[in-house]
């Protein structure tokens, strides 16, 4: 778990609130679903290590047996589970917005941790849901990272419909889930490896290279269409992918301020969730800290509960990880200045009352006020406001009687009369 | 467990949001201990009701024999472990406020949720911490829930050490767990059944009838001195916890815009948990909706974990259960703007880039803007805007040629010409 000093927290709800305000900005309204979930809701669609990685909740009084709920994993799951139950109550699309703790039984490592912050924004639809808000969701997630102003940024997008009708175009579609997962972990290996690999899949010489192609292939939208004509000739097994990644690819072009945008066929995230629009966003000169948010579109979010098709599309920003390895790579403003602004010293309880209206007026034009009434010599009460203030006002009797109060900046030494 | 709709969802996260900047402008320094802790902490603390209540948390792949971490119950445990882990990198007094959720397997029942927020701020002391803290954490409470626009509110505070010394006075100390447990509970059964309780624990009908008297002991300072003067005579047995609630009820008086304090000696607030300065907080005419803030001063946060000491005086908004029962007292402002300022409707996909540009014009001046893709007739667009959004701005061709758009208010249908 992560546990942060004040000044460190301060940091971290800094950046949890600035990429709050860009959700709400575009549009996407907050909710919070509970932390403790039905275990059979969680179960139905985790799977593979996931499964592994849910934490099981029982109450002390009873049989770990009797069990049946389980914290949940990530937003997706219980948003599934909340539109099912609510969507007669919701503006479809939806544009949903968490923020808040999930939980993973991870194998220790760094920069993962067992409890988590995730920053979702999602828009769902019922029945259907028009590509345009796959560029949405991504220029959202971009804004929201571009206030954290960090070095350059690019976007990757992929269409797993190009994928699928790529393989369904070289004859490989039977080993889709093998070869996907190939080009899912290509860019950590050597080529060689990867190669290998696909090797080992009995395919033919010809279906390797035109697979090793298509990993590499990536670029603008015209030059991805060029190259894939080059690797398959007739485009007409890839056509539906290859205009939502058009169109994707042009609204989010279109948009002034935005990052660099590249079509790259290397993006795949994982297996079976998502259907078509897929993104990942790294830091141009930090490609070793991974991709810093990803998401992209799924057909139906609520398959396993209900009957309506609801497909949607979202982004996540994995906030706790990603502070973690900003941190570690000093790429956070961590000049941000003290939490409190003024800390008020009383020489004594005669000038409490003094402190207390003091500290409401400075309260009132929307400063943080500490009042010390500790009764430690002043130097220590100065030093304790160094820790966490810019300014210190000293209330002794005469201040107290004029109502003419000094404040002294705790960084330079420098005492300024003080105007409200 | 407490699940709300988007426009609730709004309220409540306004209403913590207020919690959180008054928190802030008192000086207080937020943390984040995490849910998850290991269950011997947690165990060491609960006891009693509590202990039963306990989510204990266990890896799927795990047997619950296992089990060694269980989900937090309050602020003030996790507190503590992180007080003695941190205490070197801690500036004393160390004010600090937690805003997030706890857990307790409760029995269900009207306006109690297993998983509840809890907007707790402590001032923690090393050794000792002067009395004045408790003054201050209190009015740091006030100024929180005068943000709600409640009706008028009454804060009842009494001393542990003054009920500790009156049961000395009176010869009753060997019972004192079972007298403060009856005076505990006095408010909400009839006089006789609380008379009737006490007479059972064989008492002189002279103890019997002074307990009541204490009791009923309420007022500003000089009068709970006086009806006490006229009970036990002589005031050295409890003078050390008069002289607290002295200064505590100053200097809330003191204070512009305080809300009536009263001494109360009814307020007990549980058993074993407080040593000095105990608080309620009531709203005058809707009693029955019980405490809406309570805390009170700890004479060592960490007994269990450290041979320091470490006093310590906080207090806690229960949110969940606030936000529940002044839902149904229908005292919440629940006539919030809707949560988007403008959503806006292209009439197609070529008026997607001048869509854009627009909204993040808009959201350049700080407003919530929303972009419908959809491809609906735009009555429904319409339907959907005005159930979370203020204002509705369509572009067609023209619009986006001239950059001049018309903004229709959607609850008034009025149009007029927008201002960028």
């Amino acid at each position: 778990m992560q546990e942060l000093l004040p000044t460190e927290q301060a940091i971290f709800d800094q950046l949890k609130q600035q990429i709050s305000d860009v959700y709400h900005h575009y549009g996407f309204l907050n909710i919070e679903t509970p932390i403790i979930e039905r275990s059979e809701v969680l179960l139905a669609k985790a799977g593979g290590d996931t499964e592994k990685q849910i934490y099981m909740v029982s109450k002390t009084a009873e049989s770990a047996d009797s069990a049946d709920q389980a914290l949940r994993f990530d937003h997706t799951v219980p948003l599934a589970r909340y539109i099912v139950e609510h969507n007669n109550n919701l503006a479809f699309p939806f544009q949903v917005t968490q923020i808040g703790r999930n939980f993973r039984g991870e194998r220790a490592q760094r920069g993962r941790f067992r409890e988590f912050y995730q920053c979702d924004c999602d828009i769902i639809g019922r029945e259907k849901l028009p590509i345009a808000y796959d560029a949405k969701v991504i220029a959202c997630i971009h804004d929201a990272l571009k206030t954290f102003d960090l070095p350059e940024m690019n976007i990757r997008i992929s269409n797993r419909k190009v994928l699928s009708g790529f393989l369904t175009a070289i004859k490989t579609a039977d080993k889709a889930a093998e070869i996907s997962n190939i080009i899912d972990h290509a860019e950590k290996v050597p080529l060689e490896k990867s190669r290998a690999a696909l090797e080992e899949l009995r395919l033919t010489s010809d279906q390797v290279e035109k697979i090793i192609a298509f990993m590499f292939t990536n670029g603008s939208y015209a030059e991805i269409e060029a190259k894939l004509t080059e690797i398959i000739g007739d485009l007409t097994p890839v056509r539906e992918g290859l205009n939502e990644l058009e169109e994707v690819f042009d609204i989010l072009n279109s948009i002034e301020g935005m990052s660099d945008i590249i079509i790259d066929f290397m993006i795949i995230r994982g297996l079976d969730y998502y259907t078509g629009t897929v993104y990942e966003t790294f830091l141009k000169d930090y490609r070793e800290i991974g991709s810093i948010s990803s998401g992209g579109r799924y057909e139906n979010l609520a398959g396993n509960f209900s009957d309506q098709k609801f497909p949607g599309v979202g982004g996540s920003i994995g906030l706790t990880r990603l502070f973690y390895v900003l941190n570690e790579q000093k790429l956070l403003n961590t000049e941000t200045s003290a939490p409190v602004d003024y800390v008020i010293l009383p020489l004594s309880s005669a000038e409490y009352s003094s402190a207390i209206k003091l500290a409401n007026q400075l309260r009132a034009k929307g400063n943080a006020v500490d009042i010390d009434f500790d009764d430690r010599k002043l130097g220590n009460k100065f030093n304790r406001a160094a820790k966490i203030a810019k300014y210190a006002i000293v209330v002794g009797s005469d201040e107290a009687a004029s109502g003419n109060y000094q404040a002294k900046d705790l960084a330079t030494g420098e005492t300024k009369p003080l105007a409200i």
